[in-house]
């Protein structure tokens, strides 16, 4: 009997529950390719937002949060809001959102909560073609993996 | 015996060794602090180095490695020697080189082993005065906290 019990303990301490179970079983390179197709979803998903003219779809990307920043050229914009309110004056109109492009995509996992996604973007419109560099990070949010810090920058 | 034996195994399961139970112990925001202090004191390491007129001694701050990232503008260069070549090129003279300060510095650890550093780079130079933002993501390697990716804007 009291062997019993001190196998059963035995057990308790070495069997984890089962979700984390699961998730271990996965290994970290499935794990990782997890991470980076949840990534892209969310990226191609603003991308379809941006070229149906829907700059708030597009905003869907990015964590609802007070701390979220996006960094370009000498300016620091902090809280989605105030990121929308850029985004809504700088294309406020579909000429000026024109078509939107990312390429050259590089998405790596930090950890289990967090992913760095490297890339171009480009803006096909009528008179001119805007184009440059993002460091997007990423932060897995309640609401699934959200951007939570971009620095953009553009060809001069 | 058997019974000793056992009380060894089960021990050894749940004692982790003294290193990682000394981590613990500190706390997550005791091990924030040291984080941001290791990532500062990187950072105060760069800026002395470049106001020197050395340049691999501002690059010691970046991972020695050929997956080590730079972004600015429109470009990506990959590789710790293909960015000092780059650095070399750019700030091939003192008077290139200026006075570098940062400023606006913003850490924020990442789980245990990466962080995100945040902030504003200034040159004073005799005919201008270049200056950004920069997004940093440091990771913890064998040498010490180091920057993996660099992405560098400027005031247009």
């Amino acid at each position: 009997m009291w062997r019993h019990s001190l196998l059963a303990a035995l057990l308790l301490v070495v069997t984890p529950p089962i979700s984390i179970s699961a998730q271990r079983a996965a290994g970290p390179k499935q794990r990782g390719n997890r991470i980076i197709a949840a990534v892209r979803a969310v990226l191609d998903a603003q991308v379809a937002a941006w070229n149906r003219g829907d700059v708030e779809g597009y905003m869907d990307g990015y964590w609802r949060s007070e701390e979220t920043v996006f960094v370009s050229g000498d300016s620091l914009t902090r809280g989605w809001q105030t990121v929308l309110a850029r985004y809504k004056k700088n294309y406020n109109s579909r000429e000026k959102m024109g078509t939107l492009t990312f390429s050259d995509l590089e998405i790596r996992p930090i950890g289990s909560d967090a992913a760095i996604a490297v890339g171009r973007w480009h803006l096909q419109r009528a008179k001119d073609e805007p184009h440059g560099r993002f460091t997007l990070i990423f932060r897995k949010t309640k609401q699934g993996w959200r951007i939570v810090h971009d620095h953009t920058s553009s060809a001069t």
